[in-house]
Protein backbone atom coordinates (compact mmCIF):
# COMPACT_ATOMS: atom_id res chain seq x y z
CA UNK A 1 0.00 0.00 0.00
CA UNK A 2 1.24 3.76 -0.87
CA UNK A 3 1.05 6.95 0.29
CA UNK A 4 1.57 10.36 -1.27
CA UNK A 5 2.28 12.94 0.98
CA UNK A 6 4.22 16.68 0.21
CA UNK A 7 7.31 16.62 1.01
CA UNK A 8 10.47 16.62 1.23
CA UNK A 9 11.22 14.67 4.58
CA UNK A 10 10.38 16.82 7.74
CA UNK A 11 7.43 18.67 6.88
CA UNK A 12 4.25 18.71 8.94
CA UNK A 13 3.03 16.89 5.78
CA UNK A 14 5.68 14.00 6.53
CA UNK A 15 4.71 14.01 10.64
CA UNK A 16 1.18 13.71 9.72
CA UNK A 17 1.19 10.92 7.07
CA UNK A 18 3.38 8.94 9.72
CA UNK A 19 0.75 9.48 12.20
CA UNK A 20 -1.85 8.50 9.86
CA UNK A 21 -0.21 4.96 9.02
CA UNK A 22 0.16 4.21 12.54
CA UNK A 23 -3.91 5.18 12.84
CA UNK A 24 -4.33 2.49 10.29
CA UNK A 25 -1.94 0.01 11.16
CA UNK A 26 -0.69 -1.19 8.20
CA UNK A 27 1.81 -1.58 6.14
CA UNK A 28 2.33 1.62 4.48
CA UNK A 29 4.83 2.98 1.73
CA UNK A 30 4.64 7.14 2.45
CA UNK A 31 6.00 8.52 -1.04
CA UNK A 32 6.94 12.32 -1.28
CA UNK A 33 5.90 14.27 -3.95
CA UNK A 34 6.99 17.93 -4.82
CA UNK A 35 3.07 19.61 -4.79
CA UNK A 36 0.10 19.26 -3.60
CA UNK A 37 -0.99 19.08 -6.78
CA UNK A 38 1.34 16.24 -7.80
CA UNK A 39 0.46 14.35 -5.34
CA UNK A 40 -3.06 14.28 -5.01
CA UNK A 41 -2.56 13.43 -9.10
CA UNK A 42 -0.33 10.40 -8.39
CA UNK A 43 -3.89 8.71 -6.27
CA UNK A 44 -6.17 9.90 -9.63
CA UNK A 45 -3.75 8.14 -12.26
CA UNK A 46 -3.57 5.24 -9.94
CA UNK A 47 0.55 5.35 -8.96
CA UNK A 48 -0.08 5.15 -4.80
CA UNK A 49 -3.53 4.15 -3.11
CA UNK A 50 -3.85 7.32 -0.89
CA UNK A 51 -2.48 10.95 -0.14
CA UNK A 52 -2.59 12.88 2.77
CA UNK A 53 -2.90 16.38 2.01
CA UNK A 54 -3.49 19.27 3.78
CA UNK A 55 -7.41 21.18 3.17
CA UNK A 56 -7.71 23.73 6.01
CA UNK A 57 -5.39 25.54 8.58
CA UNK A 58 -7.36 27.22 11.71
CA UNK A 59 -5.47 30.31 11.13
CA UNK A 60 -4.37 30.72 7.47
CA UNK A 61 -7.46 29.23 6.42
CA UNK A 62 -8.10 27.07 3.26
CA UNK A 63 -5.10 25.22 1.48
CA UNK A 64 -6.15 26.50 -2.08
CA UNK A 65 -4.98 24.28 -4.45
CA UNK A 66 -6.18 21.43 -2.46
CA UNK A 67 -9.74 23.02 -2.83
CA UNK A 68 -9.32 23.95 -6.46
CA UNK A 69 -7.99 20.16 -7.65
CA UNK A 70 -10.55 18.58 -5.67
CA UNK A 71 -13.38 21.02 -7.77
CA UNK A 72 -11.54 21.06 -10.97
CA UNK A 73 -9.41 18.23 -11.47
CA UNK A 74 -9.88 14.84 -10.42
CA UNK A 75 -12.47 12.81 -8.67
CA UNK A 76 -11.72 11.19 -5.79
CA UNK A 77 -13.20 10.37 -2.26
CA UNK A 78 -12.12 11.45 1.48
CA UNK A 79 -11.68 8.26 3.63
CA UNK A 80 -10.48 10.07 6.35
CA UNK A 81 -9.57 13.63 8.43
CA UNK A 82 -6.73 13.94 10.82
CA UNK A 83 -6.65 17.22 12.39
CA UNK A 84 -2.97 18.20 13.33
CA UNK A 85 -1.87 19.82 15.62
CA UNK A 86 1.08 22.26 14.46
CA UNK A 87 3.99 24.08 16.80
CA UNK A 88 6.03 26.49 14.70
CA UNK A 89 9.28 26.42 15.76
CA UNK A 90 12.27 29.12 14.84
CA UNK A 91 15.27 27.48 14.49
CA UNK A 92 18.75 28.93 13.52
CA UNK A 93 22.07 27.71 13.24
CA UNK A 94 23.31 29.43 15.83
CA UNK A 95 20.71 31.43 19.21
CA UNK A 96 23.61 34.19 19.97
CA UNK A 97 23.61 35.91 16.36
CA UNK A 98 20.61 38.57 15.57
CA UNK A 99 18.49 37.53 13.23
CA UNK A 100 18.26 39.33 9.76
CA UNK A 101 16.14 37.55 7.77
CA UNK A 102 13.41 34.19 8.50
CA UNK A 103 12.75 31.74 5.88
CA UNK A 104 9.76 29.31 5.86
CA UNK A 105 7.16 28.26 3.81
CA UNK A 106 4.31 31.10 3.00
CA UNK A 107 1.40 29.65 5.06
CA UNK A 108 3.74 29.62 8.79
CA UNK A 109 4.89 33.32 8.08
CA UNK A 110 1.32 33.90 8.10
CA UNK A 111 0.45 31.97 11.00
CA UNK A 112 3.41 33.84 12.91
CA UNK A 113 3.08 37.36 11.67
CA UNK A 114 1.91 38.99 14.80
CA UNK A 115 4.93 37.16 16.37
CA UNK A 116 7.31 38.26 13.58
CA UNK A 117 6.45 42.01 13.92
CA UNK A 118 6.71 42.24 17.24
CA UNK A 119 10.41 40.14 17.54
CA UNK A 120 11.66 40.87 14.55
CA UNK A 121 10.18 44.11 13.00
CA UNK A 122 13.14 44.83 10.87
CA UNK A 123 13.96 41.53 10.01
CA UNK A 124 13.33 40.73 6.31
CA UNK A 125 11.13 37.06 5.39
CA UNK A 126 11.16 34.62 2.61
CA UNK A 127 8.93 31.92 1.02
CA UNK A 128 10.04 28.85 -0.04
CA UNK A 129 8.61 25.68 -1.12
CA UNK A 130 7.99 24.21 2.25
CA UNK A 131 9.12 24.46 6.37
CA UNK A 132 12.17 21.59 5.59
CA UNK A 133 13.37 23.34 2.60
CA UNK A 134 13.81 26.63 4.60
CA UNK A 135 15.64 24.70 7.45
CA UNK A 136 18.05 22.81 4.51
CA UNK A 137 18.63 27.12 3.53
CA UNK A 138 19.55 27.72 6.59
CA UNK A 139 21.66 25.14 7.72
CA UNK A 140 23.81 26.31 3.95
CA UNK A 141 23.44 30.03 4.58
CA UNK A 142 25.72 32.00 6.81
CA UNK A 143 25.03 33.63 10.24
CA UNK A 144 21.37 35.54 11.15
CA UNK A 145 19.40 33.15 9.14
CA UNK A 146 16.30 31.48 10.78
CA UNK A 147 13.57 29.16 9.76
CA UNK A 148 9.87 28.42 10.71
CA UNK A 149 9.90 24.90 10.58
CA UNK A 150 9.71 21.47 12.52
CA UNK A 151 10.86 19.96 15.33
CA UNK A 152 11.84 16.57 12.97
CA UNK A 153 13.65 19.50 10.55
CA UNK A 154 15.71 21.12 13.13
CA UNK A 155 17.51 17.77 13.79
CA UNK A 156 17.02 16.61 10.42
CA UNK A 157 19.53 19.79 9.46
CA UNK A 158 21.07 20.37 12.71
CA UNK A 159 19.60 23.28 13.72
CA UNK A 160 19.05 24.99 17.32
CA UNK A 161 15.84 26.20 18.77
CA UNK A 162 15.43 29.98 18.93
CA UNK A 163 11.88 30.02 20.30
CA UNK A 164 8.79 27.66 20.10
CA UNK A 165 5.47 27.32 19.51
CA UNK A 166 5.11 31.21 18.23
CA UNK A 167 2.68 30.84 16.13
CA UNK A 168 0.21 33.80 16.86
CA UNK A 169 -2.80 31.64 18.20
CA UNK A 170 -2.17 28.64 20.55
CA UNK A 171 -3.84 26.43 19.04
CA UNK A 172 -2.70 25.93 15.42
CA UNK A 173 -4.52 23.44 13.22
CA UNK A 174 -4.06 21.82 10.53
CA UNK A 175 -6.85 19.46 8.91
CA UNK A 176 -5.35 16.98 6.75
CA UNK A 177 -7.70 14.63 4.27
CA UNK A 178 -6.71 11.08 3.41
CA UNK A 179 -8.02 11.06 -0.04
CA UNK A 180 -8.08 7.86 -2.40
CA UNK A 181 -10.34 6.60 -5.66
CA UNK A 182 -12.84 4.15 -3.85
CA UNK A 183 -13.27 4.22 0.27
CA UNK A 184 -12.46 1.05 1.88
CA UNK A 185 -15.51 0.35 3.64
CA UNK A 186 -13.91 -2.12 5.85
CA UNK A 187 -11.55 0.52 7.21
CA UNK A 188 -13.57 3.07 8.38
CA UNK A 189 -14.60 3.90 11.42
CA UNK A 190 -17.93 5.98 11.96
CA UNK A 191 -18.15 8.97 10.01
CA UNK A 192 -18.52 12.45 11.39
CA UNK A 193 -18.56 14.86 8.40
CA UNK A 194 -19.23 14.93 4.56
CA UNK A 195 -17.90 17.27 2.54
CA UNK A 196 -19.81 18.89 -0.67
CA UNK A 197 -18.83 20.89 -3.93
CA UNK A 198 -21.45 22.52 -6.06
CA UNK A 199 -21.63 25.57 -7.98
CA UNK A 200 -24.66 27.39 -8.33
CA UNK A 201 -26.29 30.21 -10.28
CA UNK A 202 -25.87 34.13 -9.09
CA UNK A 203 -28.99 35.32 -8.60
CA UNK A 204 -30.12 37.10 -5.53
CA UNK A 205 -31.31 34.20 -3.12
CA UNK A 206 -29.73 31.08 -4.53
CA UNK A 207 -27.19 30.51 -1.77
CA UNK A 208 -29.97 31.17 0.68
CA UNK A 209 -32.03 28.77 -0.78
CA UNK A 210 -29.09 26.05 -0.69
CA UNK A 211 -29.00 26.19 2.60
CA UNK A 212 -31.96 26.32 3.59
CA UNK A 213 -31.96 22.77 2.76
CA UNK A 214 -30.18 22.03 5.20
CA UNK A 215 -31.00 24.33 8.05
CA UNK A 216 -34.37 23.77 7.86
CA UNK A 217 -33.70 19.82 8.47
CA UNK A 218 -31.52 21.00 11.13
CA UNK A 219 -28.49 19.58 9.59
CA UNK A 220 -25.60 21.54 10.80
CA UNK A 221 -23.34 22.60 7.87
CA UNK A 222 -19.88 23.45 10.00
CA UNK A 223 -17.89 25.20 7.19
CA UNK A 224 -18.45 27.25 4.01
CA UNK A 225 -15.98 28.42 1.59
CA UNK A 226 -16.45 29.94 -1.51
CA UNK A 227 -13.85 29.42 -4.32
CA UNK A 228 -13.47 31.32 -8.01
CA UNK A 229 -15.45 29.26 -10.41
CA UNK A 230 -12.29 30.27 -12.87
CA UNK A 231 -15.21 30.81 -15.13
CA UNK A 232 -15.51 35.29 -14.71
CA UNK A 233 -15.40 37.72 -11.88
CA UNK A 234 -18.48 37.22 -9.32
CA UNK A 235 -18.81 33.54 -10.31
CA UNK A 236 -18.38 31.16 -7.41
CA UNK A 237 -17.89 27.27 -6.06
CA UNK A 238 -18.74 26.48 -2.53
CA UNK A 239 -16.99 24.16 -0.46
CA UNK A 240 -19.68 22.91 2.11
CA UNK A 241 -19.32 20.73 5.20
CA UNK A 242 -21.71 19.10 6.93
CA UNK A 243 -22.25 17.18 10.48
CA UNK A 244 -23.30 14.00 9.67
CA UNK A 245 -24.92 13.40 13.13
CA UNK A 246 -28.70 13.25 11.76
CA UNK A 247 -30.90 10.69 10.06
CA UNK A 248 -29.27 9.21 7.66
CA UNK A 249 -32.65 9.56 5.34
CA UNK A 250 -32.78 13.21 6.53
CA UNK A 251 -29.22 14.09 5.08
CA UNK A 252 -29.77 11.88 1.87
CA UNK A 253 -33.42 14.11 1.52
CA UNK A 254 -31.37 17.30 2.04
CA UNK A 255 -28.11 16.52 -0.63
CA UNK A 256 -30.51 15.06 -2.84
CA UNK A 257 -32.53 18.61 -2.48
CA UNK A 258 -29.67 20.76 -2.70
CA UNK A 259 -27.97 19.00 -5.49
CA UNK A 260 -30.99 19.82 -7.55
CA UNK A 261 -30.77 23.62 -6.89
CA UNK A 262 -27.04 23.09 -8.19
CA UNK A 263 -25.11 23.21 -11.39
CA UNK A 264 -23.07 20.18 -10.22
CA UNK A 265 -22.42 19.31 -7.12
CA UNK A 266 -19.62 16.34 -5.91
CA UNK A 267 -20.16 14.57 -2.86
CA UNK A 268 -16.77 13.70 -1.24
CA UNK A 269 -18.06 10.80 1.19
CA UNK A 270 -18.96 10.82 4.90
CA UNK A 271 -15.73 10.14 6.55
CA UNK A 272 -13.99 9.67 9.82
CA UNK A 273 -11.99 12.72 12.15
CA UNK A 274 -8.77 11.41 13.87
CA UNK A 275 -6.85 13.65 15.83
CA UNK A 276 -2.84 14.15 16.21
CA UNK A 277 0.31 15.94 17.51
CA UNK A 278 3.87 15.62 17.04
CA UNK A 279 4.56 16.48 20.39
CA UNK B 1 -3.08 64.35 -1.17
CA UNK B 2 -1.05 60.72 -0.65
CA UNK B 3 -1.83 57.73 -1.75
CA UNK B 4 0.05 54.31 -0.75
CA UNK B 5 0.37 51.32 -3.10
CA UNK B 6 2.06 48.01 -2.90
CA UNK B 7 5.93 48.95 -3.85
CA UNK B 8 7.82 48.33 -5.82
CA UNK B 9 7.74 50.32 -9.43
CA UNK B 10 6.95 48.49 -12.21
CA UNK B 11 3.75 45.96 -10.26
CA UNK B 12 0.23 46.39 -11.06
CA UNK B 13 -0.56 47.92 -7.99
CA UNK B 14 1.54 50.84 -9.65
CA UNK B 15 -0.65 50.27 -12.77
CA UNK B 16 -3.67 50.72 -10.76
CA UNK B 17 -3.04 53.38 -8.60
CA UNK B 18 -1.92 55.76 -11.74
CA UNK B 19 -5.15 54.41 -13.07
CA UNK B 20 -7.14 55.71 -10.14
CA UNK B 21 -4.97 59.07 -9.48
CA UNK B 22 -6.08 59.56 -13.29
CA UNK B 23 -10.28 58.95 -12.78
CA UNK B 24 -9.89 61.27 -9.36
CA UNK B 25 -7.93 63.98 -11.47
CA UNK B 26 -6.70 65.21 -8.59
CA UNK B 27 -2.91 65.91 -7.21
CA UNK B 28 -2.12 62.84 -5.43
CA UNK B 29 1.66 61.83 -4.52
CA UNK B 30 1.82 57.77 -5.05
CA UNK B 31 3.83 56.38 -2.22
CA UNK B 32 5.35 52.50 -2.42
CA UNK B 33 4.63 49.95 0.67
CA UNK B 34 6.58 47.10 1.26
CA UNK B 35 3.77 44.93 2.07
CA UNK B 36 -0.07 45.32 1.74
CA UNK B 37 -0.51 45.72 5.32
CA UNK B 38 1.82 48.43 5.74
CA UNK B 39 0.12 50.12 3.04
CA UNK B 40 -3.11 49.65 4.99
CA UNK B 41 -1.75 50.67 8.40
CA UNK B 42 -0.59 54.19 6.81
CA UNK B 43 -3.99 55.26 6.31
CA UNK B 44 -5.06 54.24 9.78
CA UNK B 45 -1.88 56.01 11.22
CA UNK B 46 -3.06 59.32 9.58
CA UNK B 47 0.60 59.35 7.53
CA UNK B 48 -1.57 59.19 3.89
CA UNK B 49 -5.07 59.98 3.34
CA UNK B 50 -5.85 56.72 1.19
CA UNK B 51 -4.30 53.43 0.09
CA UNK B 52 -5.60 51.46 -2.96
CA UNK B 53 -4.80 47.47 -2.38
CA UNK B 54 -5.86 44.39 -3.96
CA UNK B 55 -8.79 42.31 -1.83
CA UNK B 56 -10.09 39.97 -5.02
CA UNK B 57 -8.51 38.04 -7.96
CA UNK B 58 -10.90 36.29 -10.73
CA UNK B 59 -8.89 33.40 -10.80
CA UNK B 60 -6.82 32.75 -7.45
CA UNK B 61 -9.57 34.43 -5.09
CA UNK B 62 -9.70 36.40 -2.22
CA UNK B 63 -6.31 38.47 -0.78
CA UNK B 64 -6.25 36.70 2.67
CA UNK B 65 -4.05 39.64 4.11
CA UNK B 66 -6.33 42.38 3.05
CA UNK B 67 -9.43 40.88 4.43
CA UNK B 68 -7.53 39.99 7.41
CA UNK B 69 -6.26 43.55 8.08
CA UNK B 70 -9.31 44.87 7.81
CA UNK B 71 -11.48 42.28 10.03
CA UNK B 72 -9.18 42.36 13.35
CA UNK B 73 -6.44 45.55 12.80
CA UNK B 74 -8.13 48.80 11.25
CA UNK B 75 -11.27 50.73 11.04
CA UNK B 76 -10.90 51.92 7.39
CA UNK B 77 -14.01 52.57 5.04
CA UNK B 78 -14.06 51.96 1.10
CA UNK B 79 -14.47 54.71 -0.86
CA UNK B 80 -14.36 52.99 -4.30
CA UNK B 81 -13.16 50.04 -6.16
CA UNK B 82 -10.99 49.55 -9.14
CA UNK B 83 -11.63 46.63 -11.03
CA UNK B 84 -8.32 46.31 -13.09
CA UNK B 85 -7.78 44.06 -15.98
CA UNK B 86 -4.56 41.75 -15.19
CA UNK B 87 -2.42 40.49 -18.11
CA UNK B 88 0.73 38.28 -16.73
CA UNK B 89 3.67 38.39 -19.27
CA UNK B 90 6.52 36.00 -19.23
CA UNK B 91 9.45 37.54 -19.52
CA UNK B 92 13.79 36.62 -19.77
CA UNK B 93 16.94 38.53 -20.58
CA UNK B 94 17.02 36.44 -24.16
CA UNK B 95 13.85 34.80 -25.73
CA UNK B 96 15.95 31.87 -27.45
CA UNK B 97 17.53 29.93 -24.29
CA UNK B 98 15.94 27.20 -22.56
CA UNK B 99 13.77 28.38 -19.18
CA UNK B 100 14.88 26.38 -16.34
CA UNK B 101 13.04 28.63 -13.30
CA UNK B 102 10.35 31.06 -14.21
CA UNK B 103 9.82 33.19 -10.89
CA UNK B 104 7.14 35.98 -9.70
CA UNK B 105 4.97 36.29 -7.01
CA UNK B 106 3.04 33.52 -5.88
CA UNK B 107 -0.45 35.00 -6.80
CA UNK B 108 0.22 35.34 -10.66
CA UNK B 109 2.38 31.72 -10.53
CA UNK B 110 -1.24 30.09 -9.38
CA UNK B 111 -2.92 31.99 -11.77
CA UNK B 112 -0.39 30.71 -14.51
CA UNK B 113 -0.49 26.83 -13.08
CA UNK B 114 -2.32 25.28 -16.18
CA UNK B 115 0.15 27.70 -18.63
CA UNK B 116 3.22 26.59 -16.83
CA UNK B 117 2.53 22.84 -16.71
CA UNK B 118 1.73 22.18 -20.38
CA UNK B 119 4.38 24.70 -21.71
CA UNK B 120 7.04 24.47 -19.18
CA UNK B 121 7.06 21.03 -17.43
CA UNK B 122 10.29 20.66 -15.85
CA UNK B 123 11.24 24.72 -14.70
CA UNK B 124 10.73 25.44 -11.06
CA UNK B 125 9.12 28.64 -9.90
CA UNK B 126 9.93 30.43 -7.43
CA UNK B 127 7.82 32.68 -5.32
CA UNK B 128 8.81 36.36 -4.69
CA UNK B 129 7.58 39.27 -3.06
CA UNK B 130 5.98 40.79 -6.15
CA UNK B 131 6.34 40.99 -10.09
CA UNK B 132 8.65 43.68 -9.92
CA UNK B 133 10.99 42.16 -7.83
CA UNK B 134 10.69 39.27 -10.19
CA UNK B 135 11.71 41.05 -13.23
CA UNK B 136 14.81 43.08 -11.44
CA UNK B 137 15.93 39.74 -10.07
CA UNK B 138 15.84 37.69 -14.04
CA UNK B 139 17.77 41.41 -15.59
CA UNK B 140 20.75 40.07 -12.54
CA UNK B 141 20.41 36.34 -13.30
CA UNK B 142 22.28 34.09 -15.81
CA UNK B 143 20.41 32.66 -18.25
CA UNK B 144 17.08 30.45 -18.21
CA UNK B 145 15.19 32.22 -16.07
CA UNK B 146 12.07 34.49 -16.74
CA UNK B 147 9.51 36.13 -14.85
CA UNK B 148 5.72 36.51 -14.95
CA UNK B 149 5.30 40.15 -14.29
CA UNK B 150 3.84 43.60 -15.90
CA UNK B 151 5.05 45.26 -19.45
CA UNK B 152 6.11 48.07 -17.07
CA UNK B 153 8.49 46.08 -15.44
CA UNK B 154 9.54 44.65 -18.16
CA UNK B 155 10.49 47.98 -19.59
CA UNK B 156 11.89 48.96 -16.66
CA UNK B 157 14.73 45.79 -16.36
CA UNK B 158 15.25 45.68 -19.99
CA UNK B 159 14.03 42.10 -20.68
CA UNK B 160 12.02 40.74 -23.69
CA UNK B 161 8.71 39.22 -23.81
CA UNK B 162 8.64 35.61 -24.52
CA UNK B 163 4.89 35.13 -24.41
CA UNK B 164 2.11 37.50 -23.10
CA UNK B 165 -1.29 36.83 -21.64
CA UNK B 166 -0.22 33.56 -20.06
CA UNK B 167 -2.89 33.36 -17.08
CA UNK B 168 -4.77 30.72 -17.53
CA UNK B 169 -8.58 32.10 -17.76
CA UNK B 170 -8.39 34.83 -20.82
CA UNK B 171 -10.76 37.28 -17.83
CA UNK B 172 -8.38 38.05 -15.44
CA UNK B 173 -9.34 40.29 -13.11
CA UNK B 174 -7.79 42.08 -9.81
CA UNK B 175 -10.37 44.15 -7.71
CA UNK B 176 -8.69 46.73 -5.68
CA UNK B 177 -10.43 49.14 -2.72
CA UNK B 178 -9.77 52.14 -2.16
CA UNK B 179 -9.67 52.46 1.74
CA UNK B 180 -9.75 55.90 4.03
CA UNK B 181 -10.45 57.18 7.48
CA UNK B 182 -13.49 58.95 6.11
CA UNK B 183 -15.00 59.12 3.00
CA UNK B 184 -15.07 62.35 0.96
CA UNK B 185 -18.50 62.67 -0.07
CA UNK B 186 -18.30 64.86 -2.50
CA UNK B 187 -15.72 62.63 -4.73
CA UNK B 188 -18.28 60.01 -4.49
CA UNK B 189 -20.13 59.24 -7.81
CA UNK B 190 -23.15 56.51 -7.33
CA UNK B 191 -22.41 53.98 -5.04
CA UNK B 192 -23.14 50.00 -6.81
CA UNK B 193 -21.75 47.78 -3.71
CA UNK B 194 -21.80 47.72 -0.01
CA UNK B 195 -19.38 45.43 1.86
CA UNK B 196 -19.44 43.85 5.41
CA UNK B 197 -17.54 41.92 7.48
CA UNK B 198 -18.95 39.81 10.60
CA UNK B 199 -18.79 37.03 12.78
CA UNK B 200 -21.55 34.77 13.87
CA UNK B 201 -22.01 31.92 15.91
CA UNK B 202 -21.80 28.81 14.74
CA UNK B 203 -25.07 26.82 15.76
CA UNK B 204 -26.80 24.83 12.56
CA UNK B 205 -28.69 27.42 11.02
CA UNK B 206 -27.05 30.71 11.77
CA UNK B 207 -25.64 31.58 8.41
CA UNK B 208 -29.19 30.78 6.62
CA UNK B 209 -30.95 33.03 8.88
CA UNK B 210 -28.05 35.38 8.23
CA UNK B 211 -28.45 35.21 4.77
CA UNK B 212 -32.75 35.26 4.90
CA UNK B 213 -32.26 38.74 6.26
CA UNK B 214 -30.87 39.94 2.61
CA UNK B 215 -32.31 37.10 0.20
CA UNK B 216 -36.26 37.48 2.26
CA UNK B 217 -35.68 41.79 0.93
CA UNK B 218 -34.62 40.44 -2.62
CA UNK B 219 -31.01 41.95 -1.99
CA UNK B 220 -28.77 40.37 -4.19
CA UNK B 221 -25.67 38.90 -1.81
CA UNK B 222 -22.98 39.19 -4.83
CA UNK B 223 -19.91 37.60 -2.70
CA UNK B 224 -19.77 35.57 0.34
CA UNK B 225 -15.85 34.39 1.73
CA UNK B 226 -15.23 32.93 4.89
CA UNK B 227 -12.08 33.07 7.01
CA UNK B 228 -10.98 31.79 10.18
CA UNK B 229 -12.16 33.76 13.02
CA UNK B 230 -8.63 33.47 14.58
CA UNK B 231 -10.29 31.67 17.95
CA UNK B 232 -10.29 28.39 17.09
CA UNK B 233 -10.93 25.42 14.36
CA UNK B 234 -14.44 26.21 13.21
CA UNK B 235 -15.10 29.35 14.03
CA UNK B 236 -15.66 32.08 10.52
CA UNK B 237 -15.95 35.50 10.19
CA UNK B 238 -18.32 36.09 6.78
CA UNK B 239 -16.75 38.92 4.30
CA UNK B 240 -20.60 39.94 2.32
CA UNK B 241 -20.97 41.97 -0.48
CA UNK B 242 -24.18 43.02 -1.59
CA UNK B 243 -25.44 45.24 -4.53
CA UNK B 244 -27.04 48.15 -3.77
CA UNK B 245 -29.42 48.40 -6.25
CA UNK B 246 -32.88 48.60 -3.95
CA UNK B 247 -34.05 50.80 -1.83
CA UNK B 248 -32.23 52.19 1.06
CA UNK B 249 -34.60 51.83 3.46
CA UNK B 250 -34.94 48.35 2.57
CA UNK B 251 -31.29 47.41 2.55
CA UNK B 252 -31.25 49.74 5.69
CA UNK B 253 -33.66 47.43 7.08
CA UNK B 254 -31.33 44.71 6.20
CA UNK B 255 -28.52 45.04 7.59
CA UNK B 256 -29.89 46.33 10.84
CA UNK B 257 -31.72 43.25 11.30
CA UNK B 258 -28.63 41.10 10.43
CA UNK B 259 -26.58 43.45 12.80
CA UNK B 260 -28.57 42.07 15.34
CA UNK B 261 -27.54 38.30 14.66
CA UNK B 262 -23.90 38.71 14.97
CA UNK B 263 -21.30 39.08 17.55
CA UNK B 264 -19.64 42.33 15.74
CA UNK B 265 -20.40 43.11 12.37
CA UNK B 266 -18.67 45.85 10.62
CA UNK B 267 -19.71 47.95 7.84
CA UNK B 268 -17.09 48.95 5.24
CA UNK B 269 -19.39 51.52 3.64
CA UNK B 270 -20.99 51.52 0.21
CA UNK B 271 -19.11 52.39 -2.66
CA UNK B 272 -18.81 53.01 -6.64
CA UNK B 273 -17.28 50.52 -8.99
CA UNK B 274 -14.22 51.65 -11.64
CA UNK B 275 -12.66 49.85 -14.51
CA UNK B 276 -9.23 50.13 -15.52
CA UNK B 277 -6.15 48.81 -17.88
CA UNK B 278 -2.53 48.86 -19.04
CA UNK B 279 -3.11 48.04 -22.23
Amino acid sequence: MKLAFLGPRGTNSEEAAICMKNIYKTDMELIAYNTIYDAIWAVAKGNVDYCLVPVENSIEGSIRITLDTLAHDVDLKIEAELVWSVHNQLLAKDTDVPIHTIISHAQPLAQCREYLKTHYPNAKTEAVASTARAAEKVSQLGDGYAAIATKSAGTLYNLKLVDSDIQDVEDNFTRFILLTKKVNEKRLSTPQNIMLICQIDGRAGSLYELLGDFAKRKVNMTRIESRPARTGLGEYIFFIEIDIDVEAQILEEAISSATKKCFWLKNLGAFPVFRGNAN
